[in-house]
């Protein structure tokens, strides 16, 4: 009896306990999304702000007076639009005045005829023209083009023609209903636009860039690392570094959708830093999908890091110095890339590595066909032989990797890189410190991820990302 | 003078015909996207009526007396609620009616208290609480969890709570005003989630669960065409079989997303045909990712198809008669699989193609110890050393493979396979055809697709799926 009533008092303060511990795990989690963008915390800021300066506009009396109960499209309007970037905020903001003001006019004209037709025919015409423009324009939903770009103007379309032409039934003033809509629409739209943009914007076309420069970065990250992970032995036979710092690459085996969505977002942003109104973005996604090859083969290489079949040491030590010099140079040239995209600058840096690596290849070639030969189990080394099969096919793929990034070096008008001064300046900003970048335009910083950052990063979260900054 | 006139007649005549030539273009690419996936069709005449349906509501004077202008609130529910799939508009419409009815509770709640601190505090603490809550919910839509599945809800949030609280500056009947504008969301969304769940409903978890058989099968379409691709040798010396008909797996390699969206929207869904209310949707992303893992060894597989350096034939033709036994194997017991998922059975099918790939796997390694080390030239035979030991992680990925899509047979509950009769059962339904599919619910037809459909489909297309059909 004592005891089970130990246990329900220990069972009713398990349970106050156990919501304790899920409210602090979830307010650490809030913490950490705030801390892994702060851009966050601030977006959160301008929602609010547009949000008041539009409930504002409404309580002033003669704004009240003039548009009415429609002043709520207003609020409403700032809700659906305002996005986290300012291409997005922008594309669905145009989307929504644009859509607002065809399928307006379209409204009031269907309303006109439907009217001519006589009180009975009226409500059958009306009924007639929203199904058939509804089913019209959510069958144009399903075009991928238009979807990528107008899929929220065409909703928008088909919503402001019902609204209109049906509240035309009772309303005989369809028209100054159909203004007095857009004119608050256009409000919102301008309001969400004005906060986002203004006010510590958030390009995605900046996003985008550093992005497909931090893929590069981690495919160089891996090679240059994989040397520990294949090569060096433990006592136990078995590789030392299977460590989790390698597998950064993994997230860019599978950010295909990711990259579109941001380039179609992109197309919509304005000029702004050194990104021109027509920057090539497609090029964007050329390089992004090259670079996606080229982790597929890293992730072949990876499965051979963590293979419980392995070559023999002795026979792996036999190829050890070339593909060392292979995947480190491949992985210099990899990062210079990266580092050249990030700063926009054109730059060569990166072809002394290539053609090193390219030399080491033939190397390689020349030691199996010497040496490895020799082993007289072929099993044993098939494993060694498929590593450099595909070391060859990494060389292959910087190769291509630098040539997509010259191409869109030279479509997105780059700079040339200034000639080095120092030694010390070939090294990349260490990773995880703010370090100023001065290629694009010299006066705000970069966050750059640490490798622990990177690891965590899921695809939901954005890449890394420069910080909020005042840009007009 | 003649020429240029000419000229101008042939240019002001080639305006025309090029337009001419869009439109033609682009009314056959709306009529493939009918053909590819008639749904999309029956969608649309789905939201046409809906709309209709609605607004003959509107148009009826008592309702119209009862609602008053709020009733367009349930013409813009219909159009933003209603989706493709039930999953999509049952999820987005329990998400619009719960967000509605919590955050105007809060919202009223928030007028009254602001009421209280008199005239001059009321408009401040408005715009105090708007901006707060705004922040607030702003920043929980960046969690990826509520993301994921409430951030529709989340922003109507926002929404119906800044048009309670603000529109109680001028309106002192907010209780009614918040009543009636949840009444109406209430009516446009169960008009929309009726039409959608009863007229020709799309499953998305059922899109879901083909997208993962369809996926499976590619895979086996591949190793069952892998022989010809790589060992059928034209004069030339190259593979005669390079063509496109092997590329269907290509799309599996970047549907991570659109799986994760599928699972999301999937658990929305009621219990239909057989699947279950908790249905372990989870465990198709699981058959999914390894599905992947797999496709990526056969990216690095198809390569050595289109690679310019190839072993000598005289060298692949050692290793022809096991690779074709593990490749033919592998691809037979995934296609096994793929079928008993799509059948929802338990089959064991594919275990003796799973154990005559592993023994043509220890086979082709004798082969490799005895006859492929006799070669002298290491380089020569690099190649198919690499195919052979990529072939043998195929047959570990076919077996992960199994051991998922058993665990999923099990979690969902999938009937025991029927002993079959004849050997022609045996073969799969050929693809590009009608075919009654009996595991299901024994009365509707599975439209499976051709490969030269599987290759156009791109990542926006929906996967093969069933055809529509009534289902209450």
């Amino acid at each position: 009896m004592v005891s089970s009533n130990h246990e329900n008092a220990a069972g009713s303060l398990a349970f106050p306990k156990r919501l304790w511990g899920k409210i602090v795990g979830f307010a650490l989690r809030l913490k950490n999304l705030g801390k892994e963008d702060p851009r966050r915390i601030i977006h959160c800021f301008k929602v609010g702000l547009a949000l008041t300066f539009v409930s504002l506009f409404y309580y002033f009396k003669p704004l009240y007076d003039g548009f009415g109960l429609d002043a709520m499209w207003a609020i409403l309007t700032v809700v659906v639009v305002f996005e986290f970037s300012v291409g997005a905020t922008l594309g669905k903001g145009l989307n929504r005045m644009l859509a607002t003001l065809t399928a307006g006019a379209l409204g009031i004209g269907a309303h006109r005829l439907a009217t001519l037709s006589g009180e009975t025919g009226e409500p059958i015409l009306i009924a007639l023209f929203v199904f058939i423009i509804a089913g019209i324009v959510t069958f144009l939903r399903f075009v991928p083009q238009l979807k990528a770009r107008y899929d929220y103007g065409l909703m928008v379309f088909i919503l402001t023609f019902c609204l209109i032409s049906v509240s035309g039934y009772r309303d005989e003033e369809v028209i100054r209903m159909g203004f007095e809509r857009l004119s608050t629409i256009v409000l919102g739209s301008c309001a969400a636009v004005f906060v986002c943009t203004f006010i510590c914007p958030v390009w995605i076309g900046v996003d985008l860039h550093n992005h497909i420069a931090t893929n590069i970065e981690k495919l160089g990250n891996f090679l240059e690392g994989f040397e520990d992970g294949y090569f060096k032995i433990s006592e136990e036979g078995q590789p030392i570094n299977k460590s989790s710092s390698l597998q950064g690459y993994k997230s860019v085996l599978t950010s295909s959708s990711k990259e579109e969505i941001m380039a179609n977002l992109a197309k919509w942003e304005p000029c702004h830093g050194k990104f021109r109104f027509r920057h090539p973005w497609n090029e964007y996604l050329k390089v992004g999908s090259i670079t996606r090859q080229c982790a597929f083969k890293i992730e072949s290489l990876n499965h051979y890091l963590t293979s419980e079949i392995q070559s023999p040491p002795e026979v792996r030590s036999i190829i050890q110095g070339e593909c060392t010099v292979i995947s480190s140079e491949c992985g210099k040239a990899l990062k210079e890339l990266a580092s050249g995209v990030r700063k926009m600058t054109k730059s060569s840096a990166a072809e002394p590595h290539i053609t090193n690596s390219k030399a080491a290849a033939e190397n390689l070639k020349a030691v199996i066909r010497s040496s490895l030969s020799k082993h007289c189990d072929y099993l044993e080394i098939l494993q060694a032989g498929a590593v450099a099969s595909l070391l060859f096919e990494v060389v292959k793929c910087t190769e291509e990797i630098a040539g997509a990034v010259h191409k869109l070096a030279s479509l997105a008008h780059f700079k040339n890189a200034k000639p080095r001064v120092t030694p010390e300046t070939q090294e990349l900003p260490s990773q995880g410190a703010v370090n100023p970048v001065s290629g694009i335009d010299g006066a705000h910083h970069v966050i750059t991820i640490n490798p622990s950052q990177s690891l965590r990063e899921s695809e939901n979260s954005s890449p890394p990302v420069l910080a909020p900054r005042m840009e007009v």
